[in-house]
């Protein structure tokens, strides 16, 4: 999740619909697209050059997988989209990085949107990055805000020309749907282990700072919830309801990625109510120290305010105070003191104080 | 939001249907109204004066845009009801302020509810005001509480003489309906920077004010989610449903603007439940300082109570207390006292107290 | 709401179904029954003598309004019902005012159980009654169990001839129904006015009270929602199923009943959340101002213990303590008490506890 | 409820389906059935001797109503499961007890299961047993765990040849239902009853252990609640499906349990939330309260602190102190000591303390 | 429930769909299969050598049911799968342990994923196995993680030859999955008697343990509820849908072990419910007991401290004190002293604090 909890839109509020402005970081680096063409026999990738025009695609019979990686620079997105014949609310979404999962079916193509999620080891949070896939007849379309090495895996295994070259754009589709998932679940592990932690943590000596570190969690899941949920509808509509371009083949292949998501929200969800009981065990383990604290406090005030007022008596300057006089007076009070302390510690075991 | 959570129409209440009374806040300003006719080719743009009669329509190619800024004036309102055969539930409806919004598909027009939010800047507080939208084939009427300027790029638009201009009413009706649910990422940016300021404050002092302000933003959050949660359902209807008025080509933007509204409600969800949260912590944290607190307290107690027990036992004024005339009386007590402190203090460290 | 939560219904229990018994309140009271008839052209108005036999209706083009305001008498209801043919569970639904608020179709008429609501000022909270309503091809049945003003704005436009009298008696039904759930605003307002008293209250200086009074909210709200939450079905089956008796013209009237329903249940909703939050912030102040009331006694406590601790140990009786002697002793113990406080408070200070 | 929440079923787990295994409390005395068979014109009402073979039904146009007062006899229940046919499933879930109430539609028969709800006025909670009715085309077959006078005013209604002479077996199986469902409502008032109690004890002077006494009250409420709420779906079934051996006559009578039920629910639920409001009302006083004793041990200490300091001060023995020798030495202490008291009044007493 | 919350799936992650890794717990035990064919007449059982080439099943009118005792050999279960022409995905889910309970329609199978539940008596927690079961036409495959005795009854009732023998692969798979759903039981049995154990304690006298105790269970239910819930699903649609492979016969049976699913849901929701109850209760004795010790604090330190102020000041040293001169200042100082301790003890009554 990036710091920014509802990305500035600024300009773009008012603006008509279509408008192509970019919604999200700035990054000083050109975007780079990265075209690869297959099919069963051959494939070929290539680096287009950042300021040559993007020609329309000629239909073939080859699948064009066309990756874009990064979306900060708003021509680049307008070409892509007037080359492949995108609508103008496509291009907007694209551009708009705080958008929230969807499918959307047009004509010619279906619009998915989805955020990829990693975990930054250093900030102990995820870090999202959305990714927008548009899938045609002859092409699929893929853009992410930042390169990284998320889809590296399924360029590995078309150039190793496995069963993934003798389908179509839907399973193409599908395998990258499937790499951004995968994620989810590294992403889970890592925050499954920190609670078991923090559980065993609770368990023994907690520190106040513990309670710091279980409400950054909770917020992670909560944005983590936020950024999974929708996908859930996106998959379930992509495996059950009877899209163009997507094959009964590939069909079961979303209804696991759709099994994957739900299993990855259930999981979210026990690891909130973990949280929450992690909360109320720490605040009640708390309540109970802070019983203990007034406790000792309340024990040694009873026991010594008696005894200092016993003193004080004694030490008053009155000349009449037969008492003082005579011999016994002094083991006599001290006798008394013994008593009183005597007394209230048999008061204070019968409550079960002590 | 305006102060009133519940509007008073007292007035109103049990007068047949149709009773045309205005419930809102009542303004000396005259309601103006403005007509903006265009068609492809031309447009005209124009204030009625306040006291002409309202004509009925006629009907023509082109595409009339009807604009009342304000409601409070009753016979404004029954006016041009009557000359676009409006049913008086619906004139009722745009009278009556405290309206949930909401679509009403009527035999020659829809009817749709909304509120739109502005963010007060200087009470920090969201104001809502209604706006009524009446769908005709030839005309659109609009009607809001109070004058500004949310509409005036749909205006300029309309000037420019862009795409606007070649699409019906229900592409003005659309085009109305994003402006104003536009503005909800607008009030959201700032809430969501409040959220993120009060963050870090509550992890580095908080003072007690803080609870208030969380307080504030919930209230924000809870009338945002009333007046956004049912246009949810407007949109759905408006984007999914064979509405006459509504083509097929601004469908796809109705389920944009469907997705956006969604998209807001998700937000206002996570910064509900981020809120609820940083209570939970502040809570936390404030009985976590009340433990510090009391165990200071405690510790200084246990420490001098015991001390001054002993120093008011040697202050008593016992002819017979042989220890007052040794030599060595005075500094065996002080040694006394220091090995008392000595042990409290290893008792406290053991309870890990210090 | 009455104060009993669940009523007796004591003989009631193991009688067969259809028994008459009467569930409520009692009163000594005749239940007077007032039958309007009225068409286009005119209307004839007449209280029933109590003790006359109700004859069964003639079929007559008119519509008959008959109202009783009370069903305290067995007798009475059985007459009514027998002379209208209805089946014995709707007569023992009329006699039983413990119902959930419902709609019971039967082949020749409509059964239709509600909650009429007003706001009793004295007790500050709301008052209860059942209102029974069936609607069939002629005629028109209410019954209440108390009498008041509710339904006479209705009377005075059937007498003024409006609309009201060239419609039938769905129309009419409408009417009462509409009547009734006007109330629900009107007691609304009455709460929404409370809870924003109380908001102000709570920010400036909250008494323990406070508390007790926003409990006494929670509750009314509690039970205004049980007694609405039912009528949004019944409005909804009332509004949008084929059902006889009710034509399409009075169909958009009930739509728009049905939305106000849901708007008042909102606002129920959002009055329980701004109740809750209230609760929440008056506890979290409420442990603020005790961690107040704590570093006070702390501060004094730290403070004085040690000062008091020192002079305690110059005031022992000693014969040979050197400094008692010195003419420096008493000003060098002054400094040295003035340093101690002068370090406890660089500590406080420090710890941000002044 | 009884007291096991989860019913040991040892002997049960790892059995094949079918197996005829009691599960519940055991009983020492014989299981009796009585068969009442009754038409129009006559009926008969006996025992069955306990060693006599249950012979199969010969179909007759009568009604056969047998009943049993027990399940713990295997052999009972498997006798006459074979002489009417059941499903050895069916033979299964009457025996074990701790079934969830539900309507198993068979070919020849419907099988439904219930809680009868008793309330035990000596430990004031709901004792519960399970019934169970299966009715078929000439027979009802109704099974209770423990005999009672549930059913005797259904007898008498059968004896006294009333309207439920003339009807099916359908209408005698609904009598059964209604009769079972109308002591939810007693024992519903008792608990209502317990928490105006408790309402009023909470505002006047609430001691401890009404915290337990709410506790218990919600514990029974979260167990009527699971006894009740899976009967809405059976009644719900029963007079909306269109199973077999239900005339329409019945369901209208059907409906109207199912409305009880869910008023029941209703019941339940709003009780539920105002024992949970009560907690917290309770809670948050008692913080009131301790806030009021800490303000005390506070005031005590901030005005006694001092005091004993500056008396402790004038109580040193040193040689050289100026004051002590003064004649205005001892009033001007005295007075200093005022000075002190009074502005820690006005102190306390701006802080809104006193 | 195993320790882990989440499984690590470390080389999985990226991987193209269909590759088979075990993710699960290590076993250096082989993994065995067992082969019972039967049918009416004969039944054959075998365990297969380890080594053994898997054949590809020849169709005979027998049922076998092939189980494996162990997944972590990828070799093993992939011989299987192809033996019998499963899906990759299906191998792929069966190696992976960390599947959410489904059921997965294929066209010459139905794939069903459960979790096998046992309650581990020393670490008091379950322990969740999952089992995959492949239903088809001749053949049942169930495999799990560890070899138990779950499946042992079904095993014995096989070889008894009883009604099981007569009846197809359907009925197989649904005594497996009864067999598992059984255990359910038995495990809530377990927890339903802790929570009657922590219960009786929370009455008597709790120690601050409990609370660790509760929250435990607390988790466990959490993680039973995970567990369980995606169960419904799976059997409802196993017992409705009109599935391949599922006889109507057997659908009854199905219906049965879904009514024992919802009733094993119920009982986890109450006993968290009744858990989370125990907890408020805890904390509200806690801070119950929290009042108490404060009130002694109070009682005593208002009882002490003006006595030991009063008998200070007459232990100041001041030279013109008249009192100390006189004969009745030390008895009137005492009696002063009872004074103020009558008037405080009546305070304190007056306020009901003793």
């Amino acid at each position: 999740m990036s710091r920014k909890l509802v990305k500035k839109r600024g300009k773009k509020i008012g603006a008509p619909p279509g408008t192509l402005v970019h919604v999200g970081e700035q990054s000083g680096e050109d975007v780079r697209i990265r075209v690869i063409d297959y099919d069963q026999e051959s494939i070929s990738d290539q680096w287009l050059p950042v300021s040559a025009p993007i020609a329309p695609l000629t239909e073939t019979g080859s699948v064009s997988w066309i990756h874009a990686d990064g979306v900060h620079q708003v021509g680049v997105v307008e070409a892509l989209g007037s080359a492949l014949g995108l609508h103008p609310l496509v291009m907007e979404d694209i551009l708009n990085t705080d958008q929230r999962p969807k499918l959307e079916p047009y004509e010619n193509y279906l619009f998915v949107v989805l955020k990829m999620l990693e975990f930054d080891e250093a900030r102990r949070e995820t870090v999202s990055q959305q990714v927008s896939i548009v899938i045609g007849q002859h092409y699929v379309l893929s853009l992410q805000e930042r390169p990284n090495k998320a889809f590296d895996q399924v360029r590995d295994r078309l150039q190793a020309g496995r069963r993934i070259r003798f389908l179509g754009t839907d399973y193409l589709a599908y395998a990258l749907i499937d790499a951004i998932t995968d994620h989810y679940f590294s992403v889970l592990e890592k925050f499954g282990d920190e609670v078991e932690i923090l559980e065993d943590e609770l368990i023994g000596s907690p520190s106040s700072e513990i309670l710091n570190r279980i409400h950054h969690l909770k917020r992670e899941m909560l944005l983590l919830r936020k950024a999974i949920w929708p996908l859930r509808e996106v998959l379930s509509s992509l495996s059950r309801n009877d899209l163009a371009f997507v094959s009964d083949g590939t069909r079961v292949y979303l209804r696991d990625v759709y099994d994957h998501i739900v299993h990855a929200l259930d999981t979210v969800e026990t690891l909130r109510d973990l949280l929450t009981g992690m909360i109320d065990l720490y605040l009640s383990t708390a309540s109970n120290r802070m019983n203990e604290v007034m406790k000792v406090l309340t024990i040694i005030a009873t026991l010594f305010m008696p005894l200092t007022f016993i003193a004080g008596v004694y030490g008053m300057n009155f000349e009449y105070m037969p008492e003082l006089s005579q011999r016994w007076g002094y083991p006599a009070v001290l006798i008394l003191m013994l008593l009183v302390v005597a007394g209230l510690l048999y008061y204070f075991r019968r409550k079960s104080w002590l």
